[in-house]
């Protein structure tokens, strides 16, 4: 199992949702108990020695590999969900889309000073959610140790957007 | 860790989202690193031997425990998702909520005949969800060996719904 084995597990849905779009489909890959189990494994590689305390997930995709490697990680596993969501007291923040704006909310007793976090999603493509979900950490005075993907999308570089925050992690490029 | 712990660290809600309702907020069981572990291990540990292929997790909780337990079972993860979510081919099942319905999907290249599955989510009320998410996986021909929710609210007899087709087993029960 090597990093071209993840890319290849990986299915491309052309013009998904719109013209033009390659969408990658990682539910071919998590379906593959040895894909998913290399998936973890390479990112709780990577992050061992962080002192990570909790993993940050966002929703929806975020949550099946950020809680996979927070039970591998031995830490412990924050949603970060879509508006109204989320039971207790939560902080929001907006943050653009192509057209108009969405925006996400973390419980407002989730995290504290101090905490070392490490936000986790499927997916990278322009940044928008995870820069959304580290102004929602960084609110809570946690510290952000890194941001963790497992698909990179080079060409919208998101990561120019997170790298002034913290380390940006990726599995596969393309 | 006991079931007692994992309990007393599931927060309860009055009054949320309406009047008369005790939501359990997991949230705060599944930030606690040893609450996480132990509830993920005391899933896996119970289904050691009932030989799954797949664990199902229900969009959106189910992906937390669905995925981790994946990750444990050494099994692949198939998310079933609210609709319009899913990249590829769909097949949907609708379900009936307090005032009107809602429908689930999963990819209709998911699973095969003969596939072993356990249906995972945070929690069984009605049991509606976790009945649609049955008729998904019984579609394309999966056997399924059981249920596994975190939390049961007893009260609300969802097992009734679930029993006449497999295994239903909880952690903690309200």
């Amino acid at each position: 199992m090597s990093l071209s084995d993840i890319k290849n597990s990986i299915r491309n849905i052309p013009n998904h949702p719109k013209p033009g779009i390659q969408f990658k489909d990682i539910t071919t890959a998590m379906k593959q108990p040895n894909v998913m189990r290399e998936i973890i494994d390479m990112l709780a590689a990577h992050f061992a020695e962080a002192k990570i305390d909790y993993v940050v997930g966002i929703e929806a995709r975020g949550f099946i590999f950020g809680a996979a490697l927070a039970y591998k990680l031995g830490c412990g596993f924050v949603p970060v969900r879509k508006p109204g969501k989320l039971p207790a007291k939560t902080i929001a923040e907006e943050y653009a889309l192509e057209y108009g704006t969405d925006k996400l909310e973390i419980h407002q007793d989730a995290l504290q000073k101090g905490d070392r976090v490490l936000i986790v999603d499927d997916l990278i493509a322009i940044g928008g959610t995870a820069e959304a979900a580290a102004k929602l950490v960084q609110k809570l005075g946690a510290e952000i140790v890194a941001f963790a993907f497992v698909i990179e999308l080079l060409e919208l570089d998101g990561r120019a957007k997170l790298e002034p925050v913290a380390e940006v992690y990726s599995l596969v490029q393309y």
